[in-house]
């Protein structure tokens, strides 16, 4: 059952060199070690981190230190296997989980991996020598952290799982009870997931916040939420004026009708706050019932004005969601369902762009919100087509 | 808003003098005291308990000791209101949450009131002197344990919301993670409801097992569960042999199928046992997977043989559920809800009788599994009109 | 069992009537109704909120609307029972549970009545008219809130009763697992009873904090924490400064050493936050380790800046905690015993004053952070001593 | 920092052939591999599987296969370092952790290690080839399961960190409200060490029972638990018989005084079964309040009559414990401990035997509840001693 290949190769690589300073590059790979796959990463979704990187060279604090590929969210195919691998042959389809924990810390060994100090994660500079990025033609990744894809999952939504993972753990912190209902701030794709994930997690009335409305309507009219909520972009200079406007903004949820005409929706168990932006957080606060749960996803401003004491006077907690643990099984599940329950998923990829030569371009898209022709921007994927024949 | 009246009336009630003893009798009932409401009961459901107390007098160990009415799932009209109640207003359509904790002690406050050894639960005959149950024409009952029924939440609905508490409170208690597989064993209406708020608590994929396969089709043609699994009867003369038998089952719960081609169902998280049978149970024990949950949710053998070091050694726990705490709420919500994703309960009242006069029959129809025109006997509603205009 | 008197009394009780307005002043009080004590106040501690309201005749956003008498961590004597109550004579030693909650909310019925939007707390002007404070001779109480002290419990033991429960809620909401390292901020008569707790309920290694040495020496020197932290005051200008402290504060707890000469202290994997003071706040974060938690208890700045990225990313989780539900028996228990493991509580009260006409000179007291003499000031306690045998 | 030795050598080990068969015999040992380390096992406690397997060549079901070493509670001195390990030191005392979980199954990444299915664990004949034990004059093992002992703490009780994982992963999983009252059955090793884990963990009142009334007095007396309760041993023909017995075990429990003349215990929260007996288990089930866990320890009867309804209606959850996961950093930490509140754990210690040798010896005595002078036996330790210089 194991293949592998004796000698190193030439592969391309997109490589980053410093603010949106991309190269492709050659590279040389080795055969895959006992323990590894080799895999033809086919498919990268793009995500906020890499666009900051790409633009910054740098994503918030983190300060990138030499020459690093992008790219994390990704799919493939095994073109090689290492010598004590078992389960997986050439040309199974794989989604790659890139963070690779230590393995013994106390995180790593309670199931939090996640919060593992010594991950080394892809495309992250967080580490050094910084774990390289996905988007090159093959990486040598452990099979212990690749999983294989049922025939009717297609690499597209295999580069899904990756941020499909955060939602199904930002669900399971959020012990959301039966029926709940929860609000999600942001529509993009992260935020889509999430509403995505806490419906199919038994929340009965999921309410999706955007200033962008055709985000919202775009969530509800493809099943990914129930109620959609456009904020109105409004300004304040002073934190009172700010704090207003938020409570202003939870009054308005606390006022939505379900759809369906099927009256008022609840109180808010949960809110999921994917935008990062401190008068969605401040909103959130309000917007929450005495007990209930915000879950800090997006990646903001680090530091935040917030309305503390009305959170912890009302025991409205604020959980952290960083990352996923343990998600891939269920994501590959979620995404190989269909039915009347379950959302499109691949309607999230909204603009593809093939070759690592054209991630210029494809990064240009993902800073946008909506492309020349109108069509809104949710996730943009890389694909790559190696020649393997030729190579083999 | 507070309207009451100011004399005693004669109602007529159902009362239980002996086995298969049920008597209509006259009774007297007060005005409602400042906190009560007077509610007009029109539609009960027939319960497992309510049968063995019908046919033994007693339910397990506890024995009737006076004259007690039964039924306990019950929705009705209120027909006056409490001097010191607010919310509520003659004509309004309630459910009724029946029992009554003390309110004082430690579960009580920490909001686990159904376990409350101080519990007066109507038509138990646990305390003494016995709460009365809800089969009689009017009842006098605590505003705080009556659920007003929104419009489109039909009285049958109403009765429901009570076994539907059952299957909400084994839900919670369940801990499903997101994507579950489930496996029920009983599909008899709290089997089917447990099924279904599985389903409507994230539960990926439920099972639903019983001997009788038009129980499991009902079931899932209906959208109660996923997939069905008739279980084949067979009989063990020793403890050995039932276990083998119980490996069996659980092994034929592991090959199956996933209706829709998807495959293999995954490992089962979560077991609710509906029966009480221990040959379920073992079965149960086995089909579960390492670390995994199963619900104690049917009475029955109180005395089992059960194959605990299998349990143990996997951290395979088991969990009680004894009635409901807190429900009502979200049970409103839900079976006020419609779409692809909920099962139209309605299903579940397959039988319907109209008068006290009829409970002796009801009962009967109550005790079987089909009727005489070979349609399932799942839920038996006994409706009571009160000629209310005349009266008040 | 149940004594009652049957006609109205004068007592004297302690009113507010505007900043530092403080009135001793004839009331009447009614017999208790049927399932109320009348009790007389006899010990009261002075706590943060009344000294707001005393200073300022208001308290964060809460305004006081009418006169109101202050004091809710009380203990008194029984000198009156209503009709239908059991298990309680006059000359009963009881502590009192001043919140009296709706009892029919989600938040009640789950057991969360300490967040209960209708909760009525006595010297608490939310709710209108205000539910009036302890500081009177008698008060009429349910029964079902009122807790009987056994014989070796002092009055004054019985009124720590109340913010013992915030710690014993704390501790609860804290999750510690066994052997945790605590860190407590604040080593006022919260704090310190936060850290007792946390160490009574598990933690292995308990610091606390605070910027008053003399306070922390307290709390190591009398058994209610393991290791001291002297905070040293610092002030920066700009938000980038006070989080260098605030990182440098975090950086001084991870390099202390565990009394006894055992080596360093391990990760903090709990922060009791005690102050409201946001320099703590923000050190919390920094402190606490990737996945621990961070309960907020102390009520001080409303609106704060911290860093919230640093919680996030890291799963660090911000957790209320508001009062307390279901901790008195547990308190009880807790205060009733004694021995190596337990701190000697009664050490906490370190002023008393005699009579309601000195309650101006205790809330001046209360002010302070040290007396005259340079003795600590942790919890001052009125004590009332009404002539029974004369009045009864 | 890493040193290695790099050719084979040969040792000395114990290996069982056959019931009651058990031979010194020569093995030769590799160098260790990069991420592992060579041990010179030094203290072993003798556990109750390994006499199993002793005695039967069997564990239950689980049957020997091929000759196998015994020993998986073991402390030794690293001395060999493979060549990627960092953090260890030739010289440097490790506790083994000697079950090696597969790293990959959903069941290892939620940090459930314990019930991997895929478990390597050392004597024991689960999985094919055997796991070798640590009767081994050296072992070598990866650096990642051995945990560096501090100075302050002997191999002997580096070889009880074992069992004492046990107790942490109860005490863990019990989720002990703070101030719990606890039950121990069981006062054997295991038992004493979960009394003392339950007591550090924040229960309140630890009562803890056997049929040794020698044993429950030595727990008390040294600190492991608070209450004695000697149980009358009563055989019952018939299950109602049983059910009788176990009915009035729990009423005597409930009937308990605490030590010091405070008075009665208080309702039981959780009990920590460590018999395996049925008898016990069913007077677990009465003795534990509505609400309450039942922690299942012991090992013993795999089938058992249970009285299931008496747990289910009370919602009183029957939790599995297996093995441990993640508790030897927690554990090397509470026996570095010393004070009042921490039981002298080296007293669990009774009997020790020196050299391989003596293994025959040892394991009679393991077999035995007292010794020939009337001592309790509670953990015997196998201490083997190589002559280090030499064969380095």
């Amino acid at each position: 059952m194991a293949l592998s290949q004796s000698y190193s190769r030439q592969i391309k690589a997109s490589v980053l060199h410093g603010a949106k300073d991309l190269r492709v590059e050659n590279r040389s790979i080795d055969p895959p070690l006992p323990n590894e796959l080799q895999v033809a990463v086919r498919a990268t979704g793009l995500c906020g981190s890499d666009l900051h990187y790409y633009k910054h060279y740098k994503n918030g604090d983190i300060i990138v230190r030499e020459p690093m590929s992008l790219g994390h969210e990704s799919a493939g195919v095994v073109v090689a296997v290492g010598s004590s691998v078992n389960g997986f042959a050439v040309g199974d389809k794989v989604a790659l989980e890139v963070g690779l924990p230590c393995g013994a810390c106390e995180r790593c060994r309670e199931g939090r991996y996640n919060i593992c100090k010594g991950m080394q994660f892809r495309s992250s500079a967080k580490a050094f020598p910084h774990a390289q990025g996905t988007l090159q033609e093959r990486i040598n990744h452990p099979a212990a952290w690749c999983h294989k894809l049922p025939e009717n999952v297609s690499l597209d939504l295999g580069a899904l799982l990756e941020p499909l993972g955060v939602a199904i753990h930002a669900s399971r912190r959020a012990q959301l009870p039966p029926n709940a209902t929860v609000l999600v701030f942001g529509a993009g794709a992260v935020g889509l997931l999430v509403a995505a994930m806490a419906k199919l997690s038994g929340a009965g009335t999921v309410i999706i916040a955007d200033i962008d409305a055709g985000r919202v309507d775009f969530a509800v009219k493809n099943g990914f939420a129930h109620v959609p909520f456009a904020v109105q972009l409004r300004r304040g200079e002073t934190t009172e004026q700010m704090l207003d406007i938020a409570r202003d903004t939870a009054a308005g949820i606390g006022k939505l009708n379900k759809s369906g005409g099927q009256g008022p929706v609840g109180e808010v168990d949960a809110v999921f706050e994917c935008t990062g932006v401190p008068s969605c957080l401040q909103a959130a606060i309000f917007a929450t019932r005495n007990g209930g749960r915000i879950m800090l996803i997006g990646m903001g401003t680090p530091v935040q004005t917030l309305p503390i004491s009305a959170a912890a006077l009302r025991e409205v907690d604020l959980v952290g969601v960083f990352r996923y643990a343990n998600t891939y099984p269920t994501g590959i599940e979620v995404v190989s369902k269909s039915g009347p329950d379950y959302p499109d998923f691949s309607k999230l990829v909204t603009h593809r762009y093939s070759g690592l030569e054209s991630a210029v371009e494809a990064f240009d898209m993902a800073g946008r919100t909506k492309d020349e022709s109108g069509k809104l921007v949710l996730k943009v994927v890389m694909e790559v087509e190696e020649d393997d024949r030729a190579r083999l």
